[in-house]
């Protein structure tokens, strides 16, 4: 298992392996570790986290996210914890955060990185919300910090969306690029340090009108999420929505199809906007509580080892050839 | 190839195949024609359509729609082309419409329809947004009537939007679940008659956000599509919207996710709504054509071929048993 000791020397040989620092390790972390050692078979990981039963918890934890076929049988050699940031930081390439979801924790936590690390190292961040440019204001060199934010479990699903900020470089938006590309990840730039960037937004979008129609009484919560399994879910593994539209559209494409269905797309936002705000789906209000109940009637505890078995078998029908 | 004579007799065998009349060809009555034949193999199915090339029409296009391996070989024989709407629906148990989107047409036909059918033949009309309650008005018999929304194509993809109007029996919303359950597909009742049903409200709430993050310049086209294939399209294979949230809220489920990340759902929703204003993302407005050209300029034409492929490879791995 792991060695409580840092490796002290920088890799130098021609093929060099890299080096990751994980700067906290809750699932996100524990995820990423594994992502790391097994798609990247020559890659050192090094943890640091405050919690004083992170060896324990790491032999426990670990183990059960390493469940793929291609894991490296040597991830045992290649993990180190690490027993304080600075020594965590010293050889890494890479530094990449997932402590507490709280600006002043990532405004601080960024210039102690800075301070012990290699001057060429990238910084990302896994925050689903504070974009680099609020957590790098105290960073002497802020060209190299950029948003990393997984799709959980990133173990498992392969979108990375990278948000650099106005300061970080292309080169370091580029070396981020090709290293998840290198490991078959799915890796997209965000051109904007938009709220909530692009998944959750198109995911609590979707979210919010299904609530809205659970509140209304169209559907109970099985049967919605039955209907997304069974059309949009599929159908979106293949094609996103503008892809899946346009061929819905024939040969005149998308701009066809609005010309054929515009009209009621528009009822359908007008109806959606005015329901949404009759049944008030803000969160917080009266429908929360009833939709939250509803879903752990029907679920109870849910078995995530089925969805992550699943989700990997969908995940590698998309990558078939066609016959 | 298929006969230009409808079967006369009504099959009266304890194990009666049935008999459906489709009223309309284009591709979803193609469509739902494989379907019936393949997965309901003692089905009889009759087509109605007034264009004049009809069986030409149908003898060149239908068997692109059966290569599932699990095709008849005997569809051949029990398919039928009906010189006239009574002659076609006179033995049918289920007569199902996909004639034009127009109330007036909708209107007039079942009436005619009801004249020439048998007192206990289920009438399903597959319309997007014409509900039965709006249908029925003139027919003596309201309560055979409902619609049997698909989700394209519904040869393969399985949900089936059940949405009967006030008038409909329970009796017939039972044979109707219990038919496209025996073919191994997925009826969901919509309890209300809402605009747009239910698949296409979430699917367009979906695609106003994405077109608005496109309009912002925060995505291109094809980044979007790929952050959708990368995320929640295999996500929502598994597991609908509530589901997952569910799973994501751990041990406290649904409601201990809200309490954790309530407060950037809330953000999101409001940034959202801002910039759809923002933005004038409605029907018409500047950004359609931008979004358009992009998604053309992307993906030109595209091979349904492949993404039929790919889904029913999708929906198998969904199928698979956790090893």
């Amino acid at each position: 298992m792991a060695s409580l000791t840092p490796r002290r020397e920088a890799s130098s040989s021609s093929e060099k392996s890299q080096t990751i620092a994980l700067i906290g390790s809750g699932t996100i972390g524990l995820s990423f570790a594994a992502l790391h050692l097994e798609k990247n078979p020559t890659a050192t990981v090094t943890i640091f986290d405050t919690r004083p039963d992170l060896y324990e918890y790491i032999t426990t934890h670990l183990p059960s996210y390493l469940l793929d076929a291609h894991t490296s049988a040597s991830w045992q050699d290649r993990l180190t914890l690490a027993p304080t940031l600075q020594k965590a930081v010293e050889y890494a390439d890479i530094v990449q955060e997932q402590g507490p979801e709280k600006l002043a924790f990532k405004k601080g936590v960024w210039p102690e990185i800075e301070k012990h690390a290699r001057g060429d190292a990238l910084f990302w961040s896994s925050t689903s919300g504070i974009p680099a440019s609020e957590q790098n204001v105290d960073m002497k060199d802020k060209s190299r910090l950029l948003v990393v934010h997984p799709y959980n479990p990133p173990h498992i699903m392969t979108l990375l969306e990278v948000v650099p900020s106005a300061q970080t470089t292309q080169a370091s938006i580029n070396k981020t690029l090709k290293y998840w590309r290198s490991l078959g990840r799915t890796p997209v730039v965000i051109k904007k340090e938009c709220t909530g960037f692009v998944a959750n937004r198109l995911a609590f979008a979707l979210f919010r009108e299904a609530s809205s129609l659970v509140a209304q009484g169209v559907v109970d919560v099985k049967d919605l999420d039955a209907i997304v399994t069974s059309s949009m879910g599929p159908r979106w593994s293949i094609a996103g929505p503008f892809k899946a539209y346009h061929a819905g559209g024939g040969e005149g494409g998308l701009e066809a199809l609005m010309d054929k269905i515009g009209d009621t797309i528009q009822d359908v936002w007008e109806a959606s906007a005015k329901d949404i705000e009759k049944e008030k789906i803000n969160v917080g209000e009266e429908w929360q509580a009833m939709v939250c109940k509803q879903t752990e009637e029907e679920y109870g505890n849910i078995d995530t080892k089925e969805r992550d078995f699943k989700t990997r078998k969908v995940l590698q029908a998309v990558q078939d050839k066609v016959k």
